[in-house]
């Protein structure tokens, strides 16, 4: 059976991802890069963007993490952004495997949590590791990756012989949205040689914009490459992406290959301003200055709000998801704006909870969305993980979701599965 | 010094990459899109999205290129689309590396025209196999790969214990504009036992949409799979690219990480409408759309025209620098829309051609480009490649491009050119 619906992130009811709502800037931004139609590759077809570009990188690097210098270049999502950390810790560790390839390379390691996003895995198997040379770290009740558990997987390693090459960590999971505690990992990483330290922020990096909630990653300066999403709680509109890293020659050195046709030395600029030898990617939509179009109008401080926004409307649900009856959070305090949580009908309640019972709630999440999405009412995610059955993800990446949004949420919950 | 000058594709002239032009229609649905602003990943959050990318992708599978079955995903730009066409022929080959990474595999060869498009050397060191094992064989005067060198090298790796793992041939090189021998290089592929023949036509796989001109691609009905941007000679606006297979089940074998929380199995619609489990990427852009409006609005006859017409523009063009004092082409009889000339200034027409002189020529193309830069007249790509040196490399993308630009072209040349 095929149903045919139309959602799209701009229904006002949709959040079903790590991105929603529609920033009318952002897309002032996108529909001038749809028509100028050019590339970031060279200066010289994309002069401006390139100037734009190069200063959002930097303002990034210096000012929003607090990196004395560095590098970075935007790509086409955060799945790419962390191949390109793998990439960078590959080539800061073995430079010659970029002529010889993996063959002659030893036995590695990649760290990541049991919950980080699956990119990893992927990034794994494309870029010749295998995901054999994935090690998946254990979490807490938070979700966050235990750093005793860390120590002891890279003692593991190590004790057959295998190379701890990079830690992956997440700051702002997939489903829980927890964050990884950066200084604790990073005194593991200097501990052991300096492993490459990582950090994917797709989702939960916007923090790093506001003051007040930056503090869930401290110890970023510490890092040696991040990953950021600006389509996802920043609201630049997918796509938007990129990967900093704080060795600043690292990404040249990693993937130039000096195309002459491309990259002549001989223009009449600044050679230096053609980022494109830094990418994997050729020709490269121009994704940053949509981003900037924000930046420009709101400000340092309207970004901080916008991202602060999207915390207090979070916590509104969670305070609801406390006090309304039939509602049991996965995660009592969550870190980020996911708020992960079962809905229990009344039928379920107050009864012995066994194996039988969890499959019958693992079935309430799949009705009630399934009304949802014939309805036309809204649009959440449910999933199940590791040992949970199916439980919602509901998730608030914009600011123009309001605590009254919320509440709506729970109200319609209920009406669609207080009869199951 | 930065000189800030302001071209961007949409200048009547811009001839300085693969793209150019502006597609009012193509613009259309990348509006549009981008104010939907949704991921491909999955069907319920880009429902109809998903029906078309699915529609399209077996459309170019089964009519535009004639295979019998296969699939396909879009991804952003020729140079990823390539890198899928390298992760299935290892994947085919040697499924067991997806686990267990390429330290297990035996050593193998990627072969490739001297001309062919650096990506698949990005290709080569980005996923594991390293610079060292791709083998370039030689070219003739069309800049064509030769069969029989080809062969040669396949025989010289096999000598020395060397998999020959996947040949890239190139359909419309990126400078030369040449049609690597198809039919010949599939008898080869065939002859060694199978090995993966990949296509790169992302720039000159547009001439599959014309009955006139598709013979230039003439056995790619035996390839394993074919990269195609529709953003270059098909007006798609960047990003539209794709990789497409034969292998029906490959693409999700290679590349499934089989995330739950974004692939569950208990939807309401049939899964094998989620997409996203084939590609490398999670979010990724609705770039099908773009295309489909396009091929909807114009039909097979009207874009079949679109790039009749772009060959025809560019013969003028030969033409033109046949016959006119002081152009010199490189190919006599370009294959594709790519025009490669040197202008040799009247001070320098009839001398003894050494090196002197030759150096002397490498320096025109710079000379008048920076007048056509800081005088905004127009933009033309000039390199130097192997043994020549620096030469134009006009190129017609678009069908808005007309003979009396070519001539204008000519003329603008010669004025910016002759006092030199």
């Amino acid at each position: 059976m095929l149903v045919i619906i139309g959602y799209f992130s701009g229904h006002p009811y949709f959040f079903n991802q790590l991105f929603g709502g529609l920033d009318k800037l952002a897309l002032s931004g996108a529909i001038l890069t749809e028509a100028l139609n050019t590339s970031a590759y060279t200066y010289e077809v994309s002069p401006v963007f390139s100037l734009m570009e190069r200063q959002i990188i930097q303002k990034i690097i210096t000012e929003t993490i607090g990196w004395p210098q560095g590098d970075g270049v935007f790509c086409p999502g955060g799945s790419a952004a962390n191949m390109y950390g793998v990439s960078l810790a590959r080539h800061s560790k073995f430079p010659e495997s970029k002529v010889k390839g993996m063959r002659g390379m030893p036995l590695v390691h990649l760290y990541t949590s049991r919950l980080s996003h699956y990119s990893l895995k992927k990034a794994a198997f494309f870029m010749g590791f295998g995901i054999d040379s994935i090690v998946t770290v254990g979490t807490d009740r938070f979700g966050r990756m235990i750093p005793a558990a860390l120590e002891k997987a890279i003692e593991h390693s190590l004790a057959n012989g295998i190379v701890p090459l990079m830690v992956n960590a997440t700051s702002g999971t997939t489903v829980f949205g927890a964050y990884d505690p950066l200084d604790e990992i990073a005194d593991i990483c200097k501990k052991y040689g300096g492993v490459w330290l990582h950090v994917d922020g797709a989702w939960g990096g916007a923090v790093l914009l506001s003051k007040k909630l930056r503090n869930k990653m401290k110890g970023i300066d510490r890092a040696d490459s991040l990953t950021w999403d600006p389509h996802k709680m920043a609201g630049s509109i997918l796509q938007c992406a990129l990967v900093v890293t704080k060795h600043a020659t690292l990404l040249k050195e990693a993937h130039s290959a000096k195309a002459r046709y491309l990259f002549q030395q001989d223009k009449i600029y600044d050679v230096t301003y053609d980022s494109g030898d830094k990418s994997v990617q050729c020709g490269r939509k121009i994704d940053a200055f949509k981003l900037w179009v924000q930046w420009k109008a709101y400000g340092n401080v309207g970004m901080a709000q916008r991202v602060e926004s999207c915390f207090e409307t979070a916590l509104h649900l969670r305070d609801r998801c406390r006090t309304t009856p039939g509602f049991r959070l996965l995660v009592e305090d969550p870190e980020c704006t996911n708020v992960c949580f079962w809905y229990i009908p009344p039928s379920l309640r107050e009864q012995t909870e066994d194996e039988d019972w969890w499959t019958k709630v693992s079935r309430v999440a799949p009705a009630i969305k399934a009304k949802m999405q014939t309805t036309g009412a809204m649009l959440i995610g449910y999933q199940p993980q590791e040992e949970f059955v199916n439980f919602w993800r509901m998730v608030v990446a914009s600011p123009e979701n309001t605590i009254q949004d919320m509440d709506h949420i729970i109200d319609t919950i209920i009406e669609f599965g207080e009869k199951l």
